[in-house]
């Protein structure tokens, strides 16, 4: 088979895949999740359903495969931001920012509580949790943020506090939540 | 009926109750949920099948009564460090600590997920907070914390921050959990 030929199929499949993942996001954020079948999904993509079910097998393992591709979005993201140039600080200030609208516009549902059994979620938190660690370890050496406890923990600290963006009310109140969690950071007096 | 009789019943099926919430905590966790019957609890417990099911349906209303208890018992642990003597943030710190070790000694397991699903537990939230608020309102007015950002949205902080004790391997690690989140709290430099 000539490469093109592969490319091609895979981005087809890609294709399907990434359109039946939309779909079902859409149609369960409509309607609720006990009320999508694989037929409305099917029908909805524009697939057959024997098709649909060559990808998927339920509606549950469709929802889990979107949540990751969520998440693998979030996680690329807030790596874009750590990567832009600038100080440290003003880099975690960032990072941390977005890390914490992505909890306000997230709130704890039902579907949350579902979607974050998976695997998938401790993975993507312990990739956050390293990446804000390496940010706090390269603070703590140029004496920006305080040395005095271990990266680790501090990443720990930061990610559970932000948390309780879930549970404000208001863009201004995320970011207070932000610059309390930055001031608990600090070198102490 | 007079009165003493009254409150000899009340007293026995208050340690009937008692007892049977401690029996089933106890074969919970030595044995784990799927495998506790009602038949065992009553055994253990010393009393008759049917004497118990007048009490309880099954064993899921046994846990969820004996974690409402729980739950309460460590709201008064916490009531009473809040009303010691002592300035305003000495008072907070004993709180927050006692809370850290709450979250420390009782890691997030499959059964921890369970209970929490109750409305006791979203009922004790609402009232930790509010008494961590009115805390924090009183070190604002005084001086010795922050008065920038709003005593509700500091609590909301504290409460999510310290359950990163949850995570963290050591008493040493939760103490410094707590230091770190008391820094989040001071008036800014």
């Amino acid at each position: 088979m000539p490469k093109v030929w592969t490319d091609t199929i895979e981005e087809h499949r890609r294709a399907v895949r990434n359109a039946t993942l939309d779909t079902t996001a859409a149609l369960v954020a409509a309607h609720g999740l006990a009320s999508v079948t694989m037929t409305q999904i099917a029908k909805e993509t524009g697939i057959g359903r024997a098709t649909l079910y060559k990808y998927f097998p339920d509606v549950e393992s469709i929802l889990a495969a979107w949540h990751e591709r969520q998440v693998n979005v979030h996680l690329e993201h807030l790596a874009k931001i750590r990567d832009h140039s600038g100080d440290v600080s003003a880099r975690l200030e960032a990072v941390l920012t977005a890390y914490a609208f992505i909890n306000h516009e997230h709130h704890d549902t039902q579907l949350v509580a579902l979607l974050h059994r998976g695997d998938h979620v401790a993975r993507a938190q312990r990739q956050l949790h390293d990446f804000v660690c390496d940010l706090l370890a390269e603070g703590a050496r140029t004496g920006s943020l305080r040395d005095d406890v271990a990266a680790g923990e501090l990443a720990t600290f930061c990610l559970h506090a932000l948390t309780a963006a879930g549970s404000l009310p208001s863009k201004a109140a995320v970011r207070r939540l932000v610059a309390v969690t930055l001031a608990g950071l600090r070198p102490p007096r």
